[in-house]
């Protein structure tokens, strides 16, 4: 038998095409074949069935299908090998697309203009332009720098917020807990770009949504985010547009997705949804670089993007 | 009496605040004095009421509120002094914007998800990259290179087309008739931001519709027009939305402005409407400029941005 198989393990889609790109290298199986199969080296997963993976005695690293790695970290039994993230760059630029697509559409009014569409109305409304806007991008790792250059580059000021200090050009720094009321007071468009940790679950709440700043000539504030659902109290940004507390909102991830057809959310006026599609994983960019690093894991070389356990991402 | 007084002289909107921020400098006048008044020295103008500019027999220069100056030759009994146009830094931010934010519309299919939003559908949708799609901007002078930069730094390929040659960095460049089929004919998504001219009235019809590039995973082509309304054959593009041989529109600009509302265009669901405020001409910014050149023009210090006649623009 074969002793270097990759088990290929999601939950939520179909994983055939990830099968059939990893297979041009190694072996693949869907199920291992015993409870503590050795053939199995490496992992590569997407809401891994829970268990599993603690009985692989021979398995080497977890490899994650998505930037996130919330979706491995839940499993009580993980055991403790190296995961390697995804940081990609057609990820990067599907989510820097999502982000500059969405801060312009608000900026831009597109959902007024629509209303009024609707409407038969021929109304120029004032329009601020980029230099008149601070974007706030909580999170600014991998995903969030590209989207603050690019929409540095576009005209408008940026804030970033992240957990240790860390310096992006262009962009005002913030970090840690300190450094959080002072982000959002200087921020009219908040974009969440956070890993969903212990410490960042539930955090989009109201009391933060009230700290972001509103005398920007956008009429108000306006919530983008594109992390993980579990950081949002739902039912707390619903509260805030309802009082005016933020002006809009687009959302692309949910407490419970997919979301509930029963979910107030979709008959929102000032909600613009998109399923968790900010950026996709794509296997015909990502499977490659996945399967070099199990070539170099081989050869004894180090993984590279890493998740640091004890921070959570 | 003064005698370097300044015309103003517009329709269709209030110049309640040009004629302040210009009356910092000179005094202005709303109506001439008299049928040849010969105070006035310059002459402010959107859309001039005819025969007024003819009489005046001291009039060095005619300054355009908008980029655009067929508005002005539009005056048969137009007197044969220099037209100074507007280009201007906050302007053609504006206009970067709005090409920016529709383009990332239409390519992220921003269309198709509010329709799903309305049915209460989870669907994820099969997402290209910028580095697929090819926009091709027809008319890439003062506004159009601006937004070809930001354009190709979002990933974007960009195809350009002008009446002479014209090298833009980054840029697949056409000119001239013999370049406009080619130009098409690798275009997925059209942005129109040509002047109006005897030339290029009416050239967005069905048969150059046709031309565009269609084989691109959008599911088809795009028309993003923000030039001049006269550049169009309305009924053509709905012909061509009607059809296929185009996917989405949006327009900025329309035959008859305001577009009446007994106009198909209002409701027609691939169609995004703004009421020609792509780039509005801001008097907080154009008029500094404006009085700048009028002082130096009486200094015998030469025009700048100085309208070709000839060629219409
Ligand atoms: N919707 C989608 O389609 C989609 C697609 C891909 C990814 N995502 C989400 O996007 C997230 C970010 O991805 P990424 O690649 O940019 O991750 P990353 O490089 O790890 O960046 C995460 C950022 O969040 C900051 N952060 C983490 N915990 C924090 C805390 N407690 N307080 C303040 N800042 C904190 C980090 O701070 P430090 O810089 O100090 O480490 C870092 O700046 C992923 O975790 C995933 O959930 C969503
Ligand atoms: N919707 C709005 O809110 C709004 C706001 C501002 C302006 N506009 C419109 O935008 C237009 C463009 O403004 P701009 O400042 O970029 O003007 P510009 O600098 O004069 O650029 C015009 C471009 O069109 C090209 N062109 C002109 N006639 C042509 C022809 N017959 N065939 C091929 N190309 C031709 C020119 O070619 P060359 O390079 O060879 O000269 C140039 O590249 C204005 O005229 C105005 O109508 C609309």
């Amino acid at each position: 038998m074969c002793m270097d198989r990759i088990l290929l393990s999601v939950t939520g889609f179909n994983p055939h095409r990830w099968q059939e790109l990893l297979a041009q290298d190694r072996e693949v199986v869907l199920e291992p074949d015993g409870s503590n199969d050795p053939s199995i080296r490496y992992a590569v997963v997407w809401k891994q069935k829970p268990n599993v993976l603690a009985r692989l005695p021979n398995l080497k690293a977890i490899f994650s299908i998505g930037a996130g790695v919330d979706h491995i970290l839940a499993d009580r039994t993980l055991p403790d090998v190296p995961i390697v993230r995804v940081i990609d760059p057609n990820l990067t630029q599907h989510m820097v697309e999502y982000i500059v697509w969405r801060v312009m559409d608000h900026h831009r009014q597109g959902l007024a203009y629509r209303a009024q569409q609707a409407r038969k109305v021929w109304n120029e409304r004032a329009q601020r332009t980029a230099q008149d806007i601070s974007v706030g991008i909580m999170g600014i790792g991998a995903l969030g720098s590209a989207a603050a250059k690019a929409l540095t580059s576009l005209g408008f000021h940026v804030n970033g917020w992240s957990r240790t200090e860390r310096k992006v050009s262009g962009v005002n720094a913030y970090h840690g807990e300190s450094g959080l009321i002072p982000f959002l007071n200087s921020t009219d468009i908040l974009v969440v770009l956070l890993p969903l940790t212990d410490q960042t679950r539930g955090i989009i709440n109201y009391e933060l949504l009230r700290e972001l700043r509103r005398r920007n000539g956008l009429g108000g504030a306006v919530l983008i985010s594109a992390g993980r659902g579990k950081l949002h109290k739902d039912a707390d940004i619903l509260r805030a547009l309802e009082d005016g507390t933020l002006k809009e909102a687009s959302l692309d991830v949910f407490e419970q997705e997919p979301l509930p057809k029963t979910s107030p959310i979709w008959g929102n006026p000032k909600v613009f949804i998109t399923p968790h599609a900010a950026a996709t994983s794509n296997p015909a960019h990502l499977v490659r670089p996945m399967l070099e690093q199990m070539r170099a894991a081989d050869e004894g070389k180090p993984l590279l993007n890493l998740v640091d356990r004890a921070a959570g991402y």
